[in-house]
């Protein structure tokens, strides 16, 4: 359910607990910052020590106020703030923002203090924000309850925006804002979470979605603690078409380690971070100038496109240096039709490039019409995404009406850079062309916006969350239970993930060496035998597999080694047999696994297998649930693809058969949900195209049930 | 042979041909500039048209100056160009520039007019920069003969630096120029080389490396054609501890694309150019900005270093964000040792950090004295090569004094970055600490430099670029020419591969199955047998290849089953026999190629085979000579380097041995010099640590002779 955070946000009236008449002291800020700006709605002053402060009525306690505000702020210290809480709560007061330091952050006592507000939040119902926060700004009604001096210092805007600012650090807060503000992104709200004891950052992020007046939210995150919210919200998000920015931080080892010692934030897993929420379409900013510049290109929100852009420039040496580093990147900079190419021909003089990138040199400038024209066949050309135009300040200036003229015509993006001095900065804008001063951040801005544009188109749709348990896997689950174990064998896996429709291959379990010779002449040569227990989990180190069998005859005797061995080097495991496999040849193998993340729940890993993969680190990993399609761009995704796809005169593998599968062990993890800690096909062998899928092995892992 | 540029760059005397009053005209702004910037040299307008220019006699042509200048600067039209040098050259000016488009870049006309203007410069030994460039700026002597604008627009310094800007695009050289400028970087020169027909970018990067005046050299590079210049050059630059900082374009293939169309340069192999330049010891710059921040930094000359850097912030948050952007560039942060942990701890509250990012907290200002301490700590560390302090600007403001302080006491790098408005970087960047304003620009421009500092200590010696040819190599050269073949066949490759050191498989040549009876006999069994043809060069497609024979019987039919496959397959194809060797059991397989590169000559690649280092682009390049200690370097750059390392209990593999051997392949193609087009072992097999590596296949083509 979702809380209205509106007397947290947007007060109508607001009580300063702890107020000062001194603009430098964290209870006199909110209340100078509030007159600068003009806030209209009631505000109390409360410190017993004065009367009045700034020509308001200052009060000597929360029980004197004539009556409830929507909002505390309690610029107190951190012992004295569960105490004015309740005081707070018994007046009315439905909101609060806790500035104090010294809780969860701070050693022991201060969390025994954080638990203390926890437990009365929770109870009470009241809204608290922070501790140890700076405080939220609210540009449309100018309630500032925050003591940054950002908000002093940085000129009001002449009217706020629809970008809402949400971040779990008070320095890069303000920091952001500051670098927002010069690059032109208009603000509505600016939130500082802090220790998020009561309120967590999807919750905010939650509001501030289905808020009219904001239209982009831009987060900075360390963690995150509630998964689930989360993507429920992104997903709305998307319904409504408002774009997410975050700046995520903890993707290096050192990074984590600081995010965590920071705001004791659950880690949780960066890769996984990474895969979801590009799953999500989200965009993800690098740096501050990188989040605020996303921003501002998510202002122009008329505009739509993929990742296919036309460079236009009026030096061939510019264009190469574009070209080189949207390519890093991997944004498309497709050669230009023939026909487009002679259109442009005929007005760029040979030394000039008409492929893209487009060198329309200097000269252009003399031709009357010639530059609008050419950009509208540019934009015409259903090839082309987007137009990045590249020109020194001067030119920009003189060709701005024929740009102006051709954003008109095209809901696709133009975006400029401008390598110094123009002046048409606003001009530009306002016909709904952004433009950028630095190469540098030109790119990295714009392939992010652009790659989430091209995302939006597919990545990500609106799935069933649950599927439908199988009686086979009712059964298994069961009996594992029942006889306290955590891991299902080999056999127990497959029979599982055979209920939801995974191939496997044709098998058999064998207890002795006469039933593996007769089992094995039933299923054919060369077969593969492995010992088969629920305790055993790498047989090949304990001498469990054999391969290449070849007769009834070396069936029989390759069993009887399997189950000596196995006794010999793990006499406590229990041994439920040995299985026969048919071996397969196989055009590739892949590797199929499902865990649990702490935030983002059951989660899939897709990639190769094999000790280069881990080395490289190619796979794919998606959120669940994983269907067909999705798990066709797994595999695209992957590094290896052509391996799979015919590299070299290699045998295509049956990559249908293989995204049906995963899109099977899926459903086979979403329908046991809760139940699962571990789902693993490795290898799921692909044959041939047009003959199939077979899991190989499999491993599953129930959770642990709590004593 | 160097020539002295100093006519042409440090000219005593300008004259210009086709001046005008006119500073928006290509003959007036040189004018304009010179005496704008006060040029103490003699100027020479010439142009019939006008007795006197700006105060200054002009003169009707050049026979009519009173005296040869040291620079004619022509400014008229392409087609009057060559006549016009040739009546300078006879008046006795000894260089000139060309600012006319028109040549090279502009269809056959111009190719034919630039090849009448290189012969006139061979010959005359006239030095002629250009022609279609935009001319130079000398910041030492105000001899200012550019037609850019931008020149006239920056304010003049007020003194010289000692960074000179080469570049082989007038845009560019205009961009970096003015971004430079308000980074704060120093230029003595600015020079754009254009077409290059007489004079190459090397030749003046060599004679700048020469210059007193000249501590840093930034060039911007479509094409290199002189590679062995360059390379020698570079070297120089090294002695003479001159850094060189490349913007190269031409990564990516439309980037290259756009680069050859513009200069028509040579493309060269970009991943050459990549690991050379990196070789070689060159900063790398991405972009405009990237080059100016690295010039920048190359001006606090003193500070040497490594990769492993201190991050000390005031923000859990931004510690955080640097530690991840960094680890991304690869720098490292390593924890803090515990003495040094427990130093900073005694000042830091709990909230804040100690291990590295440090976080010092708002409250470290309120403790006199402190800050300094920490810094000295954090300094005397061994583990830690530079510090990067990262603050919003009030609290850089008030932690200078302790910043500087610090600085003076170290020789390691302190660099800042300042979130906003720091009134100090005049006085940081006096102590030697450079400052950043944006994170993104100061991450990436940091890492290049740390980086290049670390390299710096290790990857580049000066070693022999010859070797002697050894008599079997000799041997085998005559037979291959005398027979006009350029291939020389399996057997060959490996003898004269091992007349240079480098282990060969134990190998035999049978002619037909008794032969390969009994020689298989003597080498022993499992062996491989293999056809042996120089007119074959991938066996294994035409059933060249048998592995696994086990008796002298299977040997024989073996024998003959390849040569009946080799004479149906490729009829033409001249057989020398069939090859038999002891079937070798690696640890490990490595790829030893040497390929001729067009710019850099001899270029070595080293990977481990396979296609999925193929697809991966798992290699590492060097140009040659390589020695054993850089094979090791090269194997280590591998991310497959754990696999040949003992990963994950895999045998390690003989590295010294590799690495011995691919120094012996080195020396190999080095000996043979431009008589070897390609040489290539694939595969080098590495036997477990101790027990060597031994060449199984190899493959070698000579330069084919010109007819």
């Amino acid at each position: 359910m979702m809380r209205d955070l509106r007397p947290l946000i947007s007060p109508d009236s607001i009580a300063i607990i702890g107020a000062s008449s001194n603009p430098g002291r964290v209870g006199g800020m909110p209340l100078a910052l509030l007159l600068q700006h003009g806030y209209a709605g009631r505000i109390y002053p409360i410190n017993p020590k004065y009367t009045d402060i700034s020509g308001l009525t200052c009060y000597p306690d929360v029980e004197s106020l004539p009556g409830p505000a929507d909002l505390a702020v309690l610029a107190i210290a951190a012992e004295d703030v569960v105490a004015s809480l309740k005081r707070c709560h018994a007046k009315g007061i439905p909101a609060a923002i806790v500035f104090a330091a010294g809780f969860a952050e701070a050693g022991d006592a201060g969390k025994a203090l954080q638990d203390e507000l926890e437990q009365f939040a929770a109870a009470s119902g009241m809204i608290v924000a922070g501790p140890n926060c700076m405080g939220f700004a609210n540009l449309n009604t100018h309630a500032y309850t925050a003591f940054a001096s950002v908000f002093k210092n940085t000129p009001p805007p002449a009217q706020p925006g629809n970008t809402a600012l949400v971040t779990q650090s008070g320095n890069v807060c303000a920091a952001v804002y500051s670098v927002g503000r010069k690059q032109g992104v208009g603000y509505n709200y600016v939130i500082n979470t802090g220790n998020e004891a009561c309120l967590e950052f999807s919750e905010y992020l939650e509001w501030l979605v289905e808020d009219e007046s904001t239209h982009c939210v831009a987060g900075y995150v360390e963690g995150l603690r509630d998964g689930a919210r989360f993507v429920r919200t992104v997903a709305r998000a998307r319904e409504l078409n408002k774009p997410l920015i975050l700046l995520k931080v903890g993707d290096s080892s050192k990074g984590q380690e600081a995010a965590a010692s920071h705001t004791a934030s659950l880690a949780g897993d960066q890769r996984v971070y990474k895969a979801a929420l590009r799953q999500l379409g989200v965009m993800r900013a690098d740096d501050l100038a990188h989040m605020a510049d996303l921003c501002y290109l998510a202002q122009f929100r008329h505009k739509t496109g993929g990742k296919r852009i036309a460079i236009v420039t009026i030096s061939g040496a510019l264009g190469a240096l574009l070209s080189d580093r949207f390519s890093d990147h991997g944004v498309e900079i497709p050669t230009l039709p023939a026909d487009v190419q002679a259109t442009l021909r005929a007005g760029i003089p040979d030394y000039g490039m008409v492929s893209n990138p487009i060198d329309i040199t200097g000269n252009v400038v003399n031709q009357q019409g010639f530059f609008a024209e050419a950009l509208g066949t540019v934009l015409d050309c259903a090839e082309v995404d987007a137009i990045v135009m590249y020109a020194p300040g001067y030119l920009l200036d003189r060709l701005t009406p024929e740009l102006v003229e051709a954003a008109g015509k095209t809901d696709k993006l133009i975006a400029a850079i401008d390598t110094g001095n123009a002046t048409v900065r606003e001009t530009l804008e306002q016909a709904g062309i952004p433009v950028f001063t630095e190469t540098g951040r030109a790119v990295a801005a714009l392939s992010s916006f652009l790659h989430w544009q091209d995302g939006r188109r597919a990545t990500w749709r609106p799935m069933p969350q649950r599927a439908a348990m199988t009686a086979s896997a009712l059964d298994i689950v069961e009996t594992v239970r029942s006889k306290k174990r955590v891991a299902l064998d080999e056999a127990e896996g497959k029979k599982l993930l055979a209920s939801f429709g995974v191939p496997v291959a044709h098998e058999a379990v064998a207890t002795n060496p006469a039933e593996a010779a007769s089992m094995a002449q039933r299923i054919g040569f060369p077969c593969v035998l492995k010992i088969l227990s629920p305790d055993i989990l790498h047989k090949t180190e304990i001498g469990g597999v054999r391969l290449n069998i070849g007769s009834a005859q070396e069936a029989a005797s390759a069993c009887e080694e399997i189950l000596a061995a196995a006794r010999a080097k793990m006499p406590d495991a229990r041994l439920t047999g040995v299985l026969l496999q048919r071996q397969e040849k196989s055009a590739a193998e892949l590797l199929v696994g499902v865990t649990r993340d702490p935030v983002f729940g059951l989660v899939m890993t897709v990639g190769l297998g094999g000790i280069l993969t881990e080395l490289y680190q190619d796979v794919a990993q998606r959120i669940l649930p994983v269907d067909a399609a999705m798990a066709q761009e797994m595999l695209r995704e992957l590094r290896a693809w052509p391996l799979l796809d015919g590299y070299r005169g290699r045998q295509p593998a049956d990559v249908t058969a293989a995204c049906q599968a995963i899109a099977a062990v899926s459903e086979a993890a979403l329908a046991l949900g809760p139940e699962l800690s571990e789902l693993e096909v490795n290898p799921l062998m692909l044959r041939a195209a047009g003959e199939g899928a077979v899991a190989v092995d499999a491993l599953a892992m129930l959770t642990p049930r709590e004593k």
